[in-house]
């Protein structure tokens, strides 16, 4: 009979340890980094710092699990928005199928000009043709066949740039942000300014993050019947709610009807959901994402010597906000070992 | 030396389940009613089928987890709402208040038959009316201050005919489908034709359903800063959507963005709901609620020599509907062993 070894007794707690369906944690995964594509610095250590203090019964900053909820916004936040949003990319993409079903749009404007292909002119177009071309191509249809068509380009379309589908240019430091707070019992939502039927089609693949926990501009629906008598709904030319800028934390107020203790942005049009988050009692993890990296993504922004952009603004003032009160600014350069899951 | 015996082997085993947190289930536990408040009848045989198809990987019926969504009326099917919806009572009894703040009010109708007291004349007071009732004690004040006296009101007031907190007066075979169903993996959610901010209040209290999950007739807020620069909501007279009727699906796609699996109504307000969930493939559960009890709650609706009311109307033809569809009515008289928990 063979001693008994300190290894075989491992083994056999092991063993029943698996018969058990327990886990043993080891030293090395208790201390596995949640946040591997993070670099060391002011931005990662408030994260962590964040969940441990929210997680901790002990800490007076505990936060319950029913209220630990954490609002990102999407376009500039979680993926890219340079130099179109994804959303205004589908919309033209649409529009020849719509002037094919109503051939007197050919010769009217914004039509005209998007069927012309004119990237430039397109970029110029005034707000209000802009809004023409999203009722035309975002409504009109049961939701159904939106659904079909919005997961059909979004499975095939390709960022000019990258030549990738759109979904695979998420952030990664953010991914990792979003999987990091569920594992510690947090629900994530989007509020993006985007359409909220539009970004549910694809949100729970690409982010984990299922319809009802996205948050975005909302349009009306219709329910009716159609020919057989079959219940349906159809999308409205209706707006219900701009959710940008104060809309934010209404459609937040509206649809999850919590206040967030953290949240995510990258804009001037998330100043109003930050300031929301942040005027809570306990801790609030504020955070904006500064584009300042023109070798791996993109610069834009009021970074010194950066352009300002219409899309995406993230103006002087909001920067000096944020570095002046409690929100912490992500540098893309800094703070990120890389961008994307790609590289 | 004592001889081993069977019993002191299960206590071993036992000490040792308890020592490797594991739990034993017992025959007793695993054949528990979940539905102990239910007479045995089709009505219960349903949703226990229900469950158990949807929730078995084996079943063709299979549903899984995320898509388990589960909507319930809430006036008329989780709790009374005879003779008047509590929450119109909450604004008559607010109206007061209203008059003192706003003197010239006290001879304008509405307010005037309100203040006379004259609960005849105020049953008697026409939609357009109330709805100024409903404007002028629900809206123009902060989200936090609305809470605050909603959550005063519902913890004092008492209903008229059992003298007890309306909180107390929800069906108890209806907690036990709320409890059954999340035990199960499903995501219980209120859809009520009553505000959807002020069911919000006490619905985790009472059902154990989260805000995020209540949707009811939505109103507009507006985000501002209150004189010391600190951000509010504040309630707008501005309607959003009637979650009534057509408006329940459009609501339902508004929250949840995903069709329900199950839902739960008992007025002809829950008509298109019922249809909508129906509309889908798959296992499909449709319940309507028949309020065919006098002695232990009340008797209204189609049921013969009921008497049809305006609160809560369940017309013959959504009964007929139901009764030769898939849709199953549960009867408060028979299919219930009670009625309310305090029984």
């Amino acid at each position: 009979m063979k001693p008994i070894s300190l290894r075989s007794v491992i083994a056999s707690l092991a063993a029943l340890a698996v018969t058990f369906g327990l886990l043993l944690p080891t030293a090395a995964a208790a201390q596995a980094d949640p946040l591997p594509s993070w670099n060391d610095g002011p931005a990662k250590q408030a994260i962590v710092n964040f969940v441990k203090v929210t997680t901790d019964q002990s800490n007076p900053e505990f936060v319950p699990p029913e209220e630990r909820i954490a609002t990102f916004d999407q376009d500039g936040t979680l993926w890219v928005e340079h130099p179109m949003y994804t959303q205004v990319e589908y919309c033209l993409e649409r529009v020849p199928a719509i002037v094919k079903a109503k051939p007197e749009l050919a010769n009217v404007e914004p039509f005209k000009t998007v069927m012309s292909g004119d990237r430039e002119a397109m970029a110029k177009l005034p707000t209000a043709d802009l809004e023409k071309i999203l009722y035309a191509t975002l409504t009109g249809m049961t939701m159904d066949d939106f659904r079909a068509e919005v997961a059909k380009w979004i499975a095939a379309a390709k960022d000019g740039h990258w030549k990738r589908p759109y979904t695979e240019l998420t952030y990664q430091p953010m991914q990792e942000v979003l999987s990091y707070l569920r594992a510690n019992g947090f629900k994530t939502y989007i509020v993006t300014g985007g359409g909220q039927d539009f970004v549910r089609v694809y949100a729970e693949r690409v982010y984990g993050i299922p319809p009802e926990q996205v948050v975005g501009t909302m349009g009306g629906t219709s329910y009716s019947y159609d020919q057989d008598g079959k219940p349906i709904l159809t999308k409205d030319p209706k707006l219900l709610l701009n959710d940008n800028d104060a809309g934010k934390p209404e459609g937040i107020h509206l649809m999850i009807g919590r206040r967030p203790v953290a949240a995510f942005g990258n804009s001037s049009g998330d100043q109003q959901m930050l300031e929301h988050t942040g005027a809570g009692d306990g801790a609030r993890l504020e955070m904006l994402v500064l584009h300042d990296d023109p070798t791996r993504e993109y610069a834009y922004g009021p970074a010194e010597g950066l352009p300002d952009t219409k899309v995406g603004t993230f103006t002087q003032a909001l920067y000096d906000e944020a570095t002046t009160h409690a929100s912490i600014v992500v540098s893309m350069k800094n703070d990120g070992d890389r961008v994307f899951a790609f590289e």
